[in-house]
């Protein structure tokens, strides 16, 4: 759940440019048949099983539309949901149900999709200390919504961007003149309150690494020996994050090793959604 | 590829909005290590076959961080790429090569991963009039590129929105009373360039929506055999759009039917997105 | 009425802005003068024959202003109004109703002069089939007030701006090399709900227009026997539109036409205001 | 002119706005016919006589859209044009002469038509010392252009808005409890910048302004008998506008008058636009 | 107190800035511990002796996070606190609470430092028929809170930014060739409701000033010797503004003069917070 | 410096809203007098000895009003400037440097008097290891200036805002009953490349805290002698900050402890500016 403060600062912005994105001046099929208001009623229905998250936003979607909207749900954000499932109902003028519709199960279909992913990614990581986070790797203007979705399948967050983590990739490591002076410069110009990270490539780079006072190695794209040793020489001097194509399939070989993250850029670049619908619209007794 | 008109009043802003989601102040990392401008070259390479979509947009990202950037590219949009393949690079201050980095490739991959989608699906309707078409089921604030991916793909748009097309739905129907109802009153009140779309369930809608002077006629997830008979009724008085869960595997079985248009929602919401990466980045000799 | 989604997403930002446009920072006459909320009421009265439009828009200026202000009207949109007439009161906050006559006025005036003279030139057609249309001729930030207006007089809206409607002209027509490649390039390109309007100036274009296919031929500054003709050469394949400086004074001679529209930029750019004044401010019993 | 500040801080957002309230994604007749650039020329054309008024603006929407676009004029604003005559040209990609055409000249002609009426009614005050004024019955969203229009043609700007001057009506009198402590509570209040003008009915209102001390004083809707005797009371102590359905009509009637200032909203209101076309647009040689 | 209009208008927007500067995503350390509403309560203590001011902006910024969040306050905008002093309450969700506070305390300190710096000044200057003015000078993006503050203070506000107000510098005047012809300009092209002030240096300009017509003249930087030859030779014609680094030390040597304004910067670039804290927050019985 | 992605992403709007909050339509008095742009120059004096800071936001105001204006300077940010130098100059548009010059100013004094405030106190700390840290009680829409002026200064910055830096206070210990408790809450929920820092007030809530891993611990208004056992209680296995009133006066007391940071609030809510201003403005030869 985000926080009312989160919700008016930063997604009410962003569902607003949703929503001017599809009705760029009115919906006009919609205003030719219903040109009044009608209370309506209509359901959301799961298609698929899975796991739900985003009730929120659906429900926000509608409410930004009409503050009289309402939204009953018996499901919530990371329940498992199955096929055919009917998981709340919408409330509200029936203009306002139809129009907020397309939206509103665009970012649940969406972030359920990667709330899905994760938690299957994340259960085979079970009975181990690992962590499976997530990467920059998001929809552009989507990332606080996908990011959250990671957190209720069960995974952690990476860094939010690039102001709010020191990551330092090899590129910055040939710029600094190598990875010691490198953390240096962090040290002195990043917030005194930032993690440093360092991305290693081969033992070396640990070694140079984790003298160097990094926070947190990364093992970028090593093979499970090379990850071992590395894993080895930090000796618990530093957190260690293992990196590179690590998808539901490559997990099984390096759920042994002795690391604290795994981060996954599929959860959020290549999840699929799951399909869920608004149906059963209609009209309800009493007058609006 | 957009004009100069689109790209400034509606692919800016959201191009803006992307790069403020990850930079919320400055990119520490870099900022920490470069704190001067030192010209750089970077090469962008592509990890998986596919086709590539969204070079204007990658390109763009770095311009409007730093007008001077300059982007060279062996490819445009719609061509086929193959995994290892230098397909253009990036040259410009590197600290900005760094910054636009995960936010260009956002979206190259996104919309890389949409167009490889819709040319595999369409091309399984080579050698009918059928078009493939997208649907409003796109990613929040992402529409605009999704769509044109979808074109780039081999694809068409369908109306980009709730403003711009009338499709009348069984809950616009039935708050109308009826099809006939229904184009009345949107023939009345929708702007006199629309053309009309009816989504039908069975055949006596069909009736009803050819006799009520629809433009378009959407046949919703019927049989093969119902479809068949749609044709026959609506014999040229109306388009025909098939609609219902299209995917690459159900096509084969429609594909003899004699209709304009199968819409899917799948190439847009659940297209994985196709492998890219910016490597070698380097300082280039002379001064910035 | 426009619909609160309408209301919320689009016209609340243009009201908002021409708030602000009136006040930069506060109306330093009433601050002055009252320092606390005093509730009050005042009137709306007509001050010339015509045609009421925008009495939504006129409200919800003092609602954004203060949610808690009520307005009452004793006409709605369309109505009729006579010279005199009080046909509203607004209650509120005395600051607010001084704060917000001004913007609120302007809306209301310009929309019901619009209203007035579109009621006017419609009434000319009266006995044909023929619908009277507004052009994109609006004052820029307004079309959405204007174009409701011309629907509140009884005309019918063209194309809302350039992305929702196809009209190709000369200019399109010789750089595509002939309105049959231009047609086709439109339907090739264009969404597939859009509708084709070519517009023609002598009997070659109408009749090469109406078999390349288009939907709707526009005749531009054509003079009664050339229309005429080119109905014949269209026969009904396609809808007709007459354009170009349609007044008042000009209708007659056209309404014996068997066309289908008759568009005016005139509706918009160039009918005076209607006159309406707030009067009778008032303090009201009791405390706020 | 506008001095580039104005431009930049106040006029972009404005035609911005209004281009986007055009195109909501893209020109679709233009980018279906032309899908590259292609350097073209339009010439500038009048279509009726009178004061030409706005051509910055109408540059600058073009280059707003795209900076390569050149705009060369023969006239300047204030100039008198006729009928027939070709006052410029533009050149740049033929798409955007095509995109930014409509609003270019929305802006222009409505420019032009407020210069030109302001122009007639200030010449029926030629050889008296009154000089006339704007009010804020002005456009929403367009008072910059429409304020400056009207200097343009000879007339003289009242307060921009609520927050730059202050304007005691009868409703701040009677909440304040009489003119002097109005007056008193505004000096109190007020910027000290500000000259404080008093609204007033009747010769014991123009009494008691005068002694209050009020800068200027509006004659309200008064007959010329009236205003006669209202002058020889200020004498002098106090600058004199005449107001109340001032029009081009009733303007001989008062220019005998000993007053200042007379303000007529009808300049802004229901001034009809000053027609002008757009034409001959045609590519010329050589590549983009 | 700024009222429900300038609120919604101009200052929302700026708390919202604020906000989101502070909160760029979430609270992280507020929404790790409270992942529910938990009513709560804190108190608004006094560290410092002085002048409380803007209890409305802080209360604001609580519910523009949350409105349902209450504040209760034992002071007014403009009362003296004591160190020591509770003079207020919120009530709320803690995690507004908590995550408002910064920036609540940030307006709030540096008002009140503001109102407690003028209050002193101005105290300086009583006796006399002298008013204090503000200038130009305030932090960027918050001229709106420093100028209240000021009159809150007991100071006047000069112009509030350079489009309201005309004020005719040394630049100014070489520029048009001497005073008379720079307020000559001056009446000819500013709105007519405008004051002419002109900047004097010397004896010379003074007389050139008065001479021209100016309404306010001000002495910038002149001995008193000067200044009382100034007032001379105005003689009443026109007001009187005494400038140039006028400090709380120097004040006493000039408030002999016959002058009707004496302006300093220091009043906002300059002022140190007036300190203030919000303590002893606790949950409240009851379910939210 | 900044960098130009940070100055196109995040100052350059603020920049904007501070031109807009000055000049709301034109600055009338330049306008009245520079109908057209004249070239001139004009010089930038220090008034009193300190630390220049911000000298790039100075030249972007007025680039962001004319991209043709150019800015010269001999010093750069934290060089020591004294009172009479002329340290820069501009030159353009003699309207655009009339314009911009209060802006301008109003950082560059700001920015300048917490960089100069901040050189002072850090040098109280010279000989230490203790590095001077900022707060977040800066001016609101001004943190991104003030922070950097910090680090100018030769301070550094503890986080940016409530997003990127964890921090358990009181209130958060007792929500999550205890610290223990709070900082496992915050290892599961916030960003895994956070640190965690806890505020302590006694030396119980010290020992707990070490124990619980807190990354950093605070010592928050503790006397010398609790801070010496509290260093001791720690001993290297958390870094150390101490903050509650750090002042000039009371720096010297706490160097000789074994601390890593001390904050101070003061640095950046209560540094006077530093005097400097924009002198000489002439016309130069040639044409603009």
């Amino acid at each position: 759940m985000f926080d009312e403060t989160t919700m008016r600062l930063h997604i009410d912005p962003l569902l607003l440019g949703a929503l001017r994105e599809d009705i760029t001046s009115e919906d006009v099929s919609t205003c030719s048949i219903l040109q009044e208001a009608v209370p309506g009623s209509v359901d959301l229905l799961v298609k698929e099983d899975g796991i739900i998250c985003g009730l929120q936003i659906f429900a926000r979607v509608f409410t930004l539309l009409d503050p009289d909207t309402e939204t009953v749900f018996t499901k919530k954000d990371g329940d498992a949901v199955r096929c055919g499932e009917k998981i709340g109902e919408v409330h509200g003028d029936m203009r306002v149900l139809l129009e907020g519709e397309r939206t509103a199960l665009n970012y649940l279909q969406r972030m359920s999709g990667i709330a899905t992913c994760t938690k299957k990614t994340a259960e085979l990581l079970r009975g181990t200390k690992i962590r499976l986070l997530d990467t920059r790797k998001t929809t552009p203007n989507n990332r606080i919504f996908e990011k959250y979705a990671v957190t209720v399948g069960g995974g952690y967050n990476h860094r939010l961007g690039l102001s709010d983590g020191v990551l330092l990739k090899d590129n910055h490591i040939s710029a600094a003149g190598g990875i010691t002076k490198a953390v240096a410069l962090a040290r002195e110009h990043a917030p005194f309150v930032r993690r440093i990270e360092v991305e290693t490539e081969n033992l070396d780079m640990v070694r140079e690494a984790v003298e160097a006072g990094a926070d947190i190695i990364m093992l970028d794209n090593m093979d499970h020996d090379t990850m071992q040793k590395a894993c080895e020489i930090i000796g618990g001097r530093a957190d260690i994050e293992i990196s590179g194509n690590v998808t539901q399939g490559s997990i099984a070989g390096i759920r042994d090793l002795d690391v604290d993250y795994i981060s996954s850029g599929a959860l959020t670049h290549s999840a699929p959604i799951l399909d869920l619908s608004m149906k059963h619209l209609h009209p309800v007794g009493g007058q609006n």
